[in-house]
């Protein structure tokens, strides 16, 4: 049987951990000869900034991977939405859509599904500040920490993709390996203040960020940003 | 005031996850203008390999950033253990330690502060498949999600690394700021089948692989070999 590839989508600004939480988990599926293949592709193979300080290289482009079976992309501020602009990102996410099995996101990497067109009539998830928007694109925002719909998984923000990893591996290669994932990773999370408490969450503090990355990842695309901007979180 | 350099060490082959989820929590720091600049820094800026299918590269060398204040080094298998015996990377934290006020360490990465001499009488802590071995370098190994002792700061494994993380921020910058990391990367965990359950933890099946990446990283330093693997994890 060929082996199944799981494409994890870069581009330029990226969140890193929103792309790094779950490659590491699914990575463990390749040394459990589970049948998946896993890969990072970009535009090139260029090394591009993140959100952080690290910069990061893909071992794959596009064109070497015309039809992944599974699709992860992540999200990320301005670079994000810039992203859901380009071309020739879009054009490869519309292209594998057409023959991939799953197409998943990590917090506003939805917002690409939905730019891209995979995302109308579903419902969705993304980043708790950025939730609202998703019915832009003609998606049903879900609070929730993944939310699953036909062929389009979607993530909420940034840690979710850790969680919904593991939840894609167990559906993949069952619960033992979803379990061995976990160990590998020794994810018994202990957050030292709790878990979030959703009555102090920072919204108004926040949606200065969001309107300022809003101006500066959509400058050329007043319409979609006007759509946005408009949408409450 | 001088702003304080956080800086984030990296290396050939570590564990993606272990550099990627603290400098997400730690980099929001630097958006709070709370004075901590944050770099990752390694032997070159070049872009090396790590343990996914995604290749990386620091924004320094560590010949510019020669005085850090807080030092993070994550860990990983083969690639960390051949860390453990780069004079250059030993002689960056030797270096450091003297001026900075905290080393820290994530997973694995705790193995090189011990290989540095930095852990000698002190409580630490590291991926639980290598625990016991941390003795090898007069450490006191301590099962904790992550265990301060003096200047030495070190995390369990790999997803520990985040909850060490937010602890750090907490304690350079006050726990609202610790809070406002936790929204910014929706750290409200929920694995899909619990937490950890270690009556279930994989050792034999793990020891193979532990075994083996001594055997690789550490091929042409055999007395530290031996020593290493005739300490139980």
């Amino acid at each position: 049987m060929a082996e199944k590839t799981i494409a994890f989508v870069t581009y330029p600004e990226l969140t890193l951990l929103d792309l790094a939480g779950p490659l590491q988990v699914i990575g463990t599926l390749a040394a459990l000869n589970a049948g998946y293949h896993v890969v990072t592709v970009g535009q090139t193979t260029e090394t591009h900034e993140t959100d952080t300080p690290l910069a990061i290289a893909p071992n794959r482009t596009f064109a070497q991977v015309p039809k992944p079976d599974i699709v992860v992309v992540p999200g990320g501020m301005a670079g994000t939405l810039r992203a859901m602009t380009d071309d020739t990102m879009l054009n490869y996410l519309r292209t594998a859509a057409t023959g991939a099995e799953l197409m998943t996101s990590v917090c506003t990497g939805s917002l690409i599904l939905g730019a891209a067109g995979l995302l109308h009539g579903r419902e969705a998830t993304t980043h708790w500040s950025m939730l609202g928007k998703l019915a832009v694109f003609g998606a049903t925002p879900v609070s929730r920490r993944w939310v699953e719909d036909g062929p389009v998984l979607t993530a909420a923000g940034v840690a979710a993709g850790v969680d919904m990893a593991l939840y894609l591996v167990a559906r993949l290669a069952g619960e033992e390996a979803a379990w061995q994932a976990q160990f590998a990773i020794e994810y018994d999370p202990d957050p030292p203040f709790g878990t979030l408490d959703w009555d102090r969450a920072p919204r108004a503090r926040w949606a200065p960020a969001v309107d300022a990355a809003l101006r500066e990842g959509l400058a050329d695309h007043p319409e979609l940003r006007g759509r946005l901007t408009s949408t409450e979180a």
